[in-house]
């Protein structure tokens, strides 16, 4: 007997034009739904009971390694920067197609954590199954209850995005960021790298993300003029650093999936050592420079892109002067603690390649040559 | 006082059009020198005493952490699978620019491998001395003699490529390359991880990097041809995987760097995963298949890319009749061990982007907008 836990009604498209937008919107709500009951706000901690991993051996993990495709990679590589900032724990982050052909240095004190949406991607399961071979336990992050992925594993942590039906994942992926950054604060109270103070912060963090995203949502005329301006455009640049860095590789995802503009996600202080060569008045340069530990570093690429004639769209504090005067497009962004941005500048890039899709009249939910799960090799 | 230990009349174009192109013909000759004294045939081993970092030490390191910018940092990423499989120690690669703003996980028994052809690059130069004051030890593999990073470390290991004046590297890369191969094999033998009769298979395919670069070096005309052919793109995908999978970015890095043509290395497992909806037959895609581990699995992606009318140029050996027939221009390259696969194939690349660049008439030598060394952050 298979479960299916979805109602069928709930896949449709409730007067959005795609659902891909509908999706986009739905954000807030499907947070809110990952990070429900699993926040324990009175002690400070994250209850992932429901993941059945041995608390003992998780408390001497020597080493994460995440594995993953896709857009589900990129949520991996935030992963990276939110467990080892928080829980002070090694992690490793590979492409699945990757890991599963090298011969991986794997031990039993390894946590093979494998993100997926769809449970089924074939080279994450064969990744996570090599991975278990060597002695590491695994932990499925995925969005269907049943998969493959979710029975074949020690543990699973699903994320609450509901169906998605656009083939660009767009929910899946900020849920997947948000059991992150549950895991994230789970391993560092039980590694005892965390104490009860910071960890409420980080709790208290992701509890505005919902809030946070509504706000971004209510502004959509940026958006509208960025596909006006740059919709004709052959080539973007996005560029971000730190745990933005992984956004910006999104972003570009994102673009080249559904309007097929051929999009690259840079770390901004790799610009001088090659991209900026490309950088003219025909080169579109999307920017993520909300304030945080990063932010001057960030800005000064800005300023080369600028020097070049680049077109700047930028997304940051709405109060940021500096960074309005650097921009031909702002997008506004609330202020929020670091370890959230990737979530809330999610929903900036996913409406830049949205608006832009729609402007070509691609079709935005079925984009060409792709497949929602990838579950050949 | 400063030694120069370079001859200023051997930095003469030496009838070649460009010193890029010198450059690249002049890596067999450079190979061979960064070789040189290094390889102990009768004891299967090799000498670098010069390195002078302890080897008891050594034999107990955990962890690797590799360090760099632009194309040493794809040089790195050729390391980590080199050293990895080879010494079956873990070794973890990361942008110096991203590196030095997190709080990095560096223990005293990690080894920082920095790496920069100038010894100047500030990232590399910051992200080593990061990793130093948090107890690990540094070895610098540089190009300049008494360069900032030579001084500034624990250990040096020189690549032997003589003065690099075009500002795309090419011969840099390429001894960084065969370093990296010769300091798997000492960590292997110091380790106890590798034994005499597979050292001697590695040692044996490292000298015969600069036969199999002569014999690519030979047939000129699949260059004049892309170039002829794709020189008016707009945008080229670069696929490989595994070993070769960082010569995919190094090459479209080439390209980018000179032609200013929008280029991207992508793993080629990952191109189900979103670019391959870039694929028309407006986008050429370069494709790095040799026989090795993973051939089958690029093939298949391969056909992906002709399903889709994308337009493809392989690399591959001369006798590959299946890969010949996918290809729109086919580039023959010599049939070597996978461990050296990319020193043989990077030539391959640079010559598409030099053509490329010629025949755009752009500044090779100086393109716009770089710098031969980011001495700024």
């Amino acid at each position: 007997v298979k479960h299916i836990n979805w109602d069928p009604i709930s896949a449709e498209k409730q007067g959005y034009k795609h659902f891909m937008l509908k999706e986009i919107f739905e954000q807030p709500a499907r947070i809110v739904d990952t990070l429900r009951g699993r926040i324990l706000l009175d002690r400070a901690d994250v209850d992932l009971s429901e993941v059945e991993l041995d608390a003992e051996w998780l408390a001497q993990v020597q080493k994460l390694t995440l594995i993953a495709c896709g857009t589900s990679y990129y949520a991996a590589l935030v992963g990276k920067y939110m467990i080892e900032s928080i829980a002070r724990v090694p992690v490793e982050v590979d492409l699945a197609s990757e890991f599963r052909y090298r011969t991986p240095i794997v031990t039993e004190n390894t946590l093979c954590v494998a993100i997926s949406q769809s449970g089924e991607t074939a080279d994450t399961l064969a990744a996570m199954k090599l991975a278990r071979g060597l002695g590491a336990k695994g932990l499925a992050i995925c969005n269907v209850i049943e998969s493959t992925m979710a029975r074949e594993t020690d543990g699973v942590l699903y994320t609450h995005a509901g169906p998605e039906i656009g083939v660009a994942s767009t929910k899946a992926f900020t849920t997947q960021l948000a059991a992150l950054g549950l895991l994230a604060v789970w391993l560092g109270r039980r590694r005892g790298t965390l104490d009860a103070e910071q960890a409420a912060v980080h709790l208290d963090a992701l509890r505005t993300v919902p809030t946070a995203m509504e706000e971004i949502l209510t502004d959509l005329e940026p958006y509208a003029e960025i596909a006006r301006e740059f919709g004709q455009a052959h080539s973007f640049l996005y560029l971000g650093r730190g745990i933005l860095y992984p956004i910006a590789l999104e972003g570009a995802l994102k673009l080249k999936e559904i309007s097929y503009i051929h999009a690259e996600g840079y770390a901004a202080g790799e610009m001088k050592h090659g991209p900026i060569a490309l950088i003219d008045e025909e080169m579109p340069v999307v920017v993520l420079a909300p304030r945080n530990g990063v932010y001057d570093k960030t800005l000064s690429n800005l300023e080369e892109v600028k020097a070049r004639e680049g077109k700047i769209i930028a997304i940051g504090a709405d109060d940021d002067n500096e960074l309005r005067r650097l921009a031909d497009i702002f997008i506004p962004m609330p202020e929020v603690a670091e370890v959230i941005q990737p979530l809330v500048a999610s929903v900036a890039v996913q409406l830049i390649a949205y608006y832009i899709a729609d402007f070509k009249g691609t079709d935005v939910d079925q984009p060409r040559n792709l497949a929602k799960s990838v579950t050949v090799e």
